[in-house]
């Protein structure tokens, strides 16, 4: 059952507390709610007939900023270098456009996900804010947040 | 009773739609769903025993980002120009500090609502991220809009 896949994924990613702002015991029902939210387009991606990743997209604000899109993702640990990431953000950018918003934003890219942040500036987000010390890691302290943005205009029409 | 000074602020604010993303026909339900949601903390500033003014404060995430603040303030249109909203800034950062979060974030500033940025700079806030074109002005058309951030820690501890 999708369900079940999305929250041992979620459960892994967020177990390590370096990526996500969510508390590493987040339970079952909470990481669900939060993942299936009204208004929120859920999406899994399967590699051999196996759930390994999923992401959301949904507006980032009400009325008058909901053509900017948000969007989010996890890797399953034991799928991690193999395309899944990109294969869903490419995804993603596709299913943004298709749905007619003019960007998608990330308002919480943490500084030491340097994996995360190559990625997403390989398929075209820009770093637009810093957030200096607003994500805590388990190791490293305090440290960076990014704000990244990637318009799905054509070049000359922003 | 607050709740109804609270809806007629907010309704009067976001109906000229250049401030808020709300879509200024967002209703009284909704709008108090929003003001008072849980993890809220939801406060009104008087002046004559009028009602002139509404902020919130939470935190802007969850766990790992639970240290940053987040806050967003209403001024009655009646009363603007008499210093309510800085008075609620001013309060607002002294509860923050005193909640013992580390610092403000503003997620959604428009970048044509000059009177709040003059404001918040006054207020030590600092522009650390534009969002291009993320709001939709009934005007301007897309304007850009600012993340604005405040530290609470005192120099030389960041």
């Amino acid at each position: 059952m999708d369900r079940e896949a999305i929250w041992n994924i979620f459960h892994a990613v967020i177990a390590t507390g370096d990526t996500y702002a969510f508390d590493p015991r987040t339970s079952r029902e909470e990481a669900l709610v939060y993942w299936f939210q009204s208004d929120t387009y859920t999406y899994v991606a399967e590699q051999n007939r196996q759930i390994v990743g999923t992401y959301i997209l949904r507006a980032n604000q009400p009325s008058l900023g909901s053509h900017v899109a948000n969007a989010a993702f996890m890797v399953a640990p034991t799928a991690r270098g193999l395309g899944v990431g990109r294969y869903m953000g490419e995804h993603c950018l596709s299913e943004a456009r298709r749905f007619g918003f003019r960007a998608v934003q990330f308002n919480f890219v943490v500084s030491t996900n340097t994996s995360a942040i190559h990625l997403w500036k390989h398929l075209g987000f820009k770093i637009v804010g810093t957030l200096p010390g607003a994500f805590r890691h388990p190791g490293k302290g305090y440290v960076d947040v990014y704000v990244m943005f990637r318009s799905l205009e054509e070049a000359g029409k922003e």
